[in-house]
């Protein structure tokens, strides 16, 4: 005799499963917390999702999420046109913006290469940004993809292509991280540090 | 230069952020997600959620989750009126039912007993307990709470309450998980298998 939980909840936790990463448990948790304790937040989630869908669309230009034409970075003044920084999601793009060292503009794949994935150069725009990045504006690429398998070939793909263009294409430099111990870093970390060491400035 | 992001993105993670579990990372990973890959999904849980928060309600009778006054369980002539199961939460409730030998009543208290979160008598529904186990019907009441200390208390309070009411009053045995190994069982528990030993059948 299983017992049949009410059908508007049983929906409630099938969609909530839709979520990455949210297994069965999870999302009964989600339902009952909400239903139990915060039904204003439910509420608040429902029309935050429908407004979200309705107006979040892509910029045109650096296929970020905006809600114009232009994202606020493309559509600034400020921005250097000259340096144009590939990332793979707009997280990254916001993490690369918190170092407050870069000023130039960003070209958003909204994904990498993942050929067992359905992933090809369509999915992740590389047309787009072959044009952006030949408008005869930007002079350097840098490509600031995941350091991660893929990403690593996502970089390799798309650098090819643009060099073959003609245009400087750089790589985030791979390094000890700030704050680390040799001791617990990777060889192959320490290995390209060795490789790509630098001279000490006075 | 803090990167200023769609508004309508920045509420959909705010209100993904309340719930249960969820930090600002899983947020808006949940959030470009949905954008990116499953707007469908989107809109479904937005209306899962309007559905949900309109339609279930408590069961008058043993307060879990249902879309009618009386749950299906409670409402059922196939369940055994004599025997009240006190759980905490409708899922404890499936993991009982999942069991298929028990075939009485329950009373969900959706919650347990918690002062410094403020959660007392009144919250977990005590006296809507108290009034459904002196129906002069019900003549046990198994108490299912967790084995967590906030579980046993709160067993511990019902307990008192309404065997003070001369009702007979159980819990549900403590002892060796079944296919554990006794070398990774804690004393505690081993002590509770001991004490509650039981004689070999035939």
């Amino acid at each position: 005799m299983a017992l049949k939980q009410s059908a508007a909840l049983e929906a409630l936790t099938q969609a909530l499963k839709r979520l990455p990463g949210v297994g069965p448990k999870s999302a009964q948790r989600f339902a009952y917390y909400l239903l139990q304790h915060d039904r204003e937040g439910a509420g608040m989630l429902a029309h935050a999702l429908l407004e979200a869908t309705e107006r979040v669309r892509h910029c045109v230009r650096c296929n970020t999420f905006t809600e114009s034409q232009l994202c606020e970075t493309c559509a600034s003044s400020r921005r250097d046109p000259t340096m144009l920084c590939v990332v793979e999601t707009p997280s990254d793009q916001l993490m690369v913006e918190q170092t407050l060292t870069y000023s130039g503009l960003y070209f958003v794949l909204m994904g990498r290469l993942s050929p067992l994935d359905g992933v090809g150069p369509t999915e992740i725009h590389l047309e787009r940004l072959i044009e952006r990045a030949c408008d005869g504006v930007v002079r350097e690429v840098i490509l600031a993809t995941n350091f991660t398998q893929e990403g690593e070939a996502t970089a390799h793909y798309i650098g090819e292509l643009l060099k073959a263009r003609g245009l400087r294409v750089t790589r985030l430099a791979r390094g000890v991280p700030v704050g680390s111990e040799l001791e617990y870093v990777d060889a192959g970390t320490i290995a390209h540090a060795l490789r790509d060491r630098r001279a000490v400035d006075d």
